[in-house]
């Protein structure tokens, strides 16, 4: 009766199996195909759920624009000057640059996106009108969310907080902040203007927290203050969340209970050369876990892509997790633990769920994460849209 | 007059040029090949020395074999005696093992390998007499160090002792050594053991200390005491040396000296999930800094592969390594910093060099390193060895 079924696929590396799709969702498993039904053959490859980029900065990505020589200073305000400049000077296209790095993390598998976008007295809404271009244009291979993103600054930039409300109103669905007190110098003004933007939007809020030990962990408890006075539970993310790897155990462990109590939700790189949550410590906490590429080939530094298999494989060596078990579970921060923070619907590989789906080479769950080979088949709204690390749309 | 010229290669991502081999060996740079030469195409590539995998454990991945399912417990005693006990369940050979591993970073560029080689009193020699095997079989392909490894403790496993002897008898070329304090329960002990090993059969000497903080830092304080005693500047090396990344910068920065002084070597795999020693502050105090894989698919752990480009760029993540020159930085641990440690002759881009060769694909040098495609060309002393990341020898 006029499927798509998907031959030969392990679920998560389980007994192989068939998946009927029907009307971009899957219908069933273990299904004979019919004389109407359209067969693809997975050759035995692991079957997941489409991964999730949960932090990236799509407007600003150098992809396909020449190698961007970094001598770049080393403080982090060095780095937002620089990038400031260096959209002048390398003219930067958001829509171009976006489109460039949808398509190849479709290619990766990746099947949802949310992209923190530049907001400020420069670049205006430029960004975010070139991403919202990016996401009407792909929509069918890869779900764009996006986040009014002060990179700049919000409070020490006058003009800046009308710009952030218009982005909203042009359609980017998530409130983003950074660091309150190290960049805006007002822990209390900041937080207050992003969560008061939640609320009279109605939008998640998502906020860069780069700031260390004691200091990140007073911003973390304002942001809890404000998540549960504004009834925001379940619609918080604290991305990097340095503060949470710092020494003091006794603080960190009451700042988890918090968050968790707050259903607050934490988004992690996994970066190797800094303090950082324990994946696995909030995860039995209760606490959803996300990961993400941040910045890809970007004037910050050179070395991620979103591949976001390769994020897992970062997550599990940062976080020592070496069991299959373990393994499996840094694979889950890329998966699940995006699709919760983005309040997705319809996720996973129950019947009923999109048909999002992800054909891995491998010979177990773990295999596939660390080999990180091509992926065999990408498929959108149960649509083909990459096959063997290729996508089937162009870039620009 | 009979060379190989290898043409349309960038050394490290200079400018193009074409480089003549005879003998064996770089005869000359911008050479014009003759009628008589063999012409081979770079395509543009960036040409580099050999890449150095300067610590693995050859005999024992299990490459091959089929996934490993590991659900082993936390501690290091737990990943020792589990690795004794699949040894036997699993029946890992090393030559076979030790092969199918240097094949394959013979595909991924490498062209020397020092590795380290479990002896102890369940598996003897025979660890030793595989890799040996290996060794003479892919000579022309990669060469290989041995290290006789206790990776067992020495000192609590009678017997131990005379088998390290043995092993050097029988061609292992470094005495190896494992944290003084927490294996063996005695440093000094444990450490005259090795020393005296190194002394009475002028071999360079190895250690893996893991041991933290000011524990570890114990342990390097005797062996740079004993490197100095027994005239070993320059023929030591402290692998992993967790405890250079302790909180204790005074003691730190005293170790540095002391081992600068000692002209004692680090080896570092830049693990993410623990304290490492900071790669750019060694380099600048005048201490050879060398990266290895570790184990490759081995009980341990599922996340190392041999690729060596794979470490440079982990080593760039774990140490923050963003601008161009810090990423060549990352790169050389991987080339000419291994050479440093392993004592290698005529290693390097210059005349008179060993034509010991490998053409990447990149831009430029840092983006060859993040992007890590297939290596176009492989050459060992003038021939090729691998052709678009495939070895051209077979493995078992
Ligand atoms: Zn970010
Ligand atoms: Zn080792």
């Amino acid at each position: 009766m006029d499927s798509v079924i998907l031959r030969n696929v392990r679920p998560m590396g389980e007994g192989m199996t068939s998946v009927a799709i029907r009307n971009g969702r899957i219908a069933a498993f273990g299904y004979e195909p019919g004389p109407e039904d359209t067969v693809i053959d997975g050759e035995g490859g692991i079957l997941i759920p489409g991964l999730v980029e949960a932090h990236t900065h799509m407007d600003k990505t150098l992809l396909g624009m020449g190698w961007y020589r970094n001598d770049v200073g080393p403080r982090l305000i060095d780095k937002i000057e620089n990038e400031r400049r260096q959209r002048r000077i390398l003219g930067i296209d958001p829509a171009r640059q976006s489109a460039r790095q949808a398509v190849l993390a479709a290619s990766l598998g990746t099947t949802h996106i949310r992209t923190h976008v530049d907001v400020d007295t420069e670049v205006g809404l430029a960004g975010i009108e070139g991403v919202l271009e990016t996401r009407e244009r792909y929509k069918d291979v890869v779900e764009i969310e996006l986040v009014a993103f002060p990179q700049s600054g919000m409070l020490i930039r006058p003009g800046t907080v009308e710009l952030m409300e218009k982005a909203l109103q042009l359609g980017a669905q998530v409130v983003g902040g950074l660091d309150p007190a190290a960049i805006d110098r007002d822990p209390k003004g900041h937080l207050d203007v992003v969560f008061g933007l939640a609320d009279r939007y109605g939008v998640p809020v998502d906020i860069h927290l780069h700031e260390t030990a004691e200091l990140g962990a007073f911003s973390m408890e304002l942001i809890i203050e404000r998540t549960k006075a504004l009834g925001l539970q379940g619609r918080v993310t604290v991305s990097h969340a340095f503060c949470l790897g710092m020494a003091d155990q006794d603080y960190v462990a009451a700042l988890i209970d918090a968050l968790a109590e707050a259903r607050i939700h934490i988004l992690t790189t996994a970066p190797a050369s800094r303090p950082a949550p324990a994946v696995k410590r909030l995860v039995e906490a209760g606490i959803v876990v996300a990961a993400g590429s941040d910045g890809v080939r970007d004037t910050w530094g050179p070395y991620n892509n979103p591949d976001m298999l390769e994020r897992a494989f970062l997550v599990g060596l940062r976080n020592n997790l070496r069991r299959d078990d373990e393994v499996a579970l840094a694979l889950d921060t890329c998966t699940h633990g995006g699709a919760r923070m983005m309040e997705l619907d319809g996720y996973g590989l129950a019947p009923d769920c999109k048909a999002d789906l992800v054909v891995l080479e491998g010979e177990t769950l773990a295999e596939a994460v660390v080999s990180r080979r091509p992926r065999k088949l990408v498929m959108k709204g149960g649509k083909v849209t990459a096959r063997d690390g290729a996508a089937l749309v162009e870039a620009p």
